[in-house]
């Protein structure tokens, strides 16, 4: 541990901060063999870029493999991938240094380490996870040649619910087409107007990311500790602003009863209903994986606010610098990254548990 | 890996059979020189255990500690507890051995190993949570030391919704009173009388856990793959019947804006909500960590349903042998138990934070 | 970490005091469906034990399965092993409890933990390694169907030297035969009346410890910091007693030249040696593995000794109790154990080399 | 696992191929508030670095910190460490494509993952030691703060043997003064000029290196799988041309008697030897600790020789490209560099090891 490395076999560590030289990870226990370039990575990166409309930092960043590649396929050995921070705008946080912004891991960071890089909010800046997006690029191309797909979108944003999978005006498509990464044109726009609001107000944004894994076949994940879906809390938790996940029928199914809630087979052995999300006693049953996940506003607003400060005094802070309104968005694409680490993993893993 | 062990300083590692020989778990890295008896493991476990109400099978768990303790006090080498199983009634499963009950994990664990032992759902069987009660006693020991306390409770079960912590009704001396758990006498009862309709028809319920902690310092968790959260949303969802986690405000902060959400100073210097959870950037804030895990009714449930056979035919069963009802009471000890693991753990590792 | 886990993939966790309620161990990640029973385990331990010769305590150790073993064949869940203590004679230590015994433990783990069990080593005994047999003869049955075989011997015992492999005299067939687990039959007895010579002025002796392993597929090792070598190493010098390991030509490789030491090839594709101990750049090569282990003298010795106690004073010891006046050949089949645990890792981990 | 990664709080990650873009490495763990610097590092790389005696590849690395550390302080956070990779002449492997180099890990590498970049060994080359040699300058620094100190040196080389620590004519000012890092002159020369004589044979040496802590506190290491010895072990013998290693008295002790070996103490209280290298039990007695570790002769030699190529052909090459005669001088920095970080990793580790 100390926490910046994730997964047993197909293990990935990452590192950087915000206003630091560079981001970058290290992939350790990809096979051999695999075909990768920089374009993989970055074709990845791009999708997770904020869009116009966010007035995030423009971050136009480009990933260099360091290593772990030869002739354009993996050897085996460690995949170091590096992107160059640019475009800083380290002045913006002067005034942030001896103040803890609400809603940010600046105390907690302070009281841990009784140190720390206030730029950008640090090593605990969103921008970290754009090395598990690179990551994430790698795992991906290791689950398509198993034939799984990973898809995310946001599912509730700005308090506008889309319509879920199954239901009237649900596209796949329409996914990727908006910035938003809802699955619906006309909420899209409802939820883009609303956003816009809020930015005029100085205010920001949280919503809820649906995913779904398809053609995992049945067998994955370790029991006990690391079951298939405690595994993808972690990973998912473990994205900054997320406060929360739920597999299948989730909280739902809670208030149901076993009858309700048992996925049943009808006569012709179709099953009637995935409310366990594709995972039984924590390992893949070869259904779809679904899972949801919330992710708060963004906790960085420009209304004036009550913060602490470093000698323990309430200041009115006004927080500057370029910050996504809402985050969801960008946070599918580190969604789909991290359940990609997380399969990828427990693929390799499958291949030792048995004779 | 291969699942069974928890934690990177105060490490577990459990083991066991539901109808093999017997239970245990391996504690490593407890530090030396702990007060430790097997009435403090013995003490957990009876919390655990099935109020008659439930008509589970009446297990009167004796632990024994095997090693790392001496004259009374833990030698900092690693501690096994084990208790035999016993009262087991493998016969009930004879019938189950071809076939997969639905919403078990019967069909998974099949298909990952390709053999398992069929008898009480084998190492899938909720009875493989005593072990982490057992360990979960050890590390509240060693919390109780840092004056840390965590207490978790029933707060919705068969659909009925109990007072919310700080609601009128609530009452932390009646979780302790009640076999179910539940924070308020009144709702108590009508939930029980849910229950044993339920029972009568057949079938089965889930409910949600609430958990409390007070007393943990700012600093706990590590950045940034093993943040506080998402450790214990791992942790959390490692059992069993898990589906879904939230901190603090959860699901809903996602339809808050960020100057709703954020956890807000007031001119005196008090914080005016929780909705963090007690976890910022992953790490303790020194707020009450709060959370909630929902619990999907048992999927062992007595009316007919159809099931798939190792020959893939579609046969009726009616599962036997003795099931809670609901499975939600009796993991409140577990829930306090995996939290203490996380927390006892991070303890630990912020002892390496700083120079 | 703390110490008591070995292995990435195939993990054996071991527990238990000299003088404590039982010696055990859990292996999690055995692959499913490996016939297994309390006899294989029994078998290997019967070879650890004392010979008559050597004045240890009688320990007629009964391995108990707990778990993970179902119909006599492994079900991929942790694999509990336990050994009850017995014929302890927990008085003979009474007056070591606040003396440190030199070259042993007693002053160095008081010093790490404050706090100890004294009894025959405690934790620190030599005893230990009975969990680290048990599960060795669980890896051996993987190694088996790989068709990798294990061999260590005696090579020298208090100074005699043995016939080396391939020299004359060597004779496989009589490792098992003699107690010394020395290769040949008239050094046998002669080491065996210099032992004896010892016991009577209460002295001690060390030796030295060969191992082979044949059938081992080019591959196994992982780079960098797991090469096989620097694993077996790691396992090896984690045995109590042992002080020194080299792999093939070992020491005196450092003083040949380049042109001598390097294996090369006749002709006819031949290695004309083997001085690289089967392993190049950390994984295996497909010739013979091959090291030695330097096992110091027993500490424990009946003559008086000069020795600190716990109040920082000088007291002469004689120390009672049973203890081997060499325990070299009892390491034997600590150190086959060891590679074993070693090679079943490393040929799950190959598994997930390649694509 | 896959090997890239060693430690367990102070965990370093190294990644780079010879011949690719950039060698590299990642620490994670390293406490906060830890002065660092570029100038730190390259202190250390430069102590690696060729003596032009040796004609190998001329390598002014220069390391770039990435990340981890913020106006000449460590964060907490992962420490990222690059070195661009230049002067390497590619062309010179060329032929090199299909053939295995005898003694190199060609073959080994090749049968593992079934591809590798043959261009200067890859990920095989000793240039892999630099990010080793990076790492440990920064855990240097946490242990001279503890008060430890670590100084290796060149005991044996090309078959010339130099006065023991202790003996007349040792000096340690005299390390650092010339190349070979011997510590006496005259040797020096004599094996400086065997080296030469070597070299124009087209042929290479081995030799022994030497490594004393000091200042270690007593309670340093993990029982029982990662004593401070074994942990050792596995760190030296994880550097390439290492064949053996053995800790005091070593395997000289195994022909000793108890009453020799043991460490006595004489009757003012003083140590009369220290035979177990100032490890007992597995963990440091406050001594100093001492090991030697054995190098075999640099594979890479111009003589003609028969290798296997890929094609199972046996075939006669001649090794071009720049290599060092003797290896074992650079490899005194790396040797100090491991010892420090498993020392590193240990003192945090002991902060666990009480309440």
């Amino acid at each position: 541990m100390s926490g910046n490395t994730f997964g047993t076999i197909f293990k990935v560590t990452t590192f950087g901060e915000s206003h630091g030289a560079a981001m970058g990870c290290v992939i350790d226990g990809c096979p051999a063999g695999l075909e990768l370039s920089a374009a993989d990575i970055e074709k990845e990166l791009i999708r997770r870029r904020p869009g116009k409309a966010y007035g995030s930092r423009d971050e136009e960043d480009e990933p260099e493999i360091l290593s772990g590649v030869y002739e354009g396929k993996t050897l085996g050995s460690p995949i170091a991938i590096i992107v160059r921070n640019s475009n800083q705008k380290s002045d913006d946080y002067d005034e942030l240094k001896d103040i803890y912004r609400p809603g940010h891991a600046d105390f907690t960071w302070q009281a841990k380490y009784g140190f720390r890089d206030h730029r950008g909010g640090g090593r605990s800046s969103g921008r970290e996870t754009l090395c598990r997006v690179a990551a994430g690029a790698v795992a991906k191309k290791i689950l398509s040649l198993s034939g799984i797909k990973i898809t995310a979108w946001t599912s509730s944003v700005a308090g506008i619910q889309m319509p879920s999978l199954g239901e009237a005006g649900f596209d796949f498509e329409e996914i990727e087409r908006n910035t938003l990464r809802v699955p619906e044109k006309n909420n899209a726009q409802k939820a883009m107007a609303r956003i816009e609001e809020l930015r005029s107000e100085g205010d920001s944004a949280g919503g809820i990311i649906s995913c779904l894994v398809t053609g995992a076949a049945a067998g994955l994940g370790e029991p006990v500790f690391d079951k298939l879906d405690a595994r993808l809390a972690s990973a998912v938790l473990s994205i900054g602003a997320c406060k929360g996940i739920e597999f299948g029928a989730g909280f739902a199914a809670a208030g149901l009863k076993g009858s309700e809630n048992n996925d049943m087979l009808s006569d012709n052995g179709k099953i009637t209903a995935n409310n366990c999300g594709g995972i039984l006693g924590g390992i893949s049953s070869g259904q779809d994986i679904f899972f949801k996940a919330a992710f708060k506003p963004t906790p960085s607003i420009s209304k004036p606010q009550k913060a602490l400060d470093s000698e323990g005094r309430i200041r009115e802070i006004e927080i500057k610098g370029r910050h996504d309104v809402c985050i969801v968005p960008r946070a599918v694409s580190v969604v789909e990254a991290m359940t990609a680490l997380v399969l990828a993993d427990f693929i390799l893993l499958a291949r030792a548990a048995r004779l």
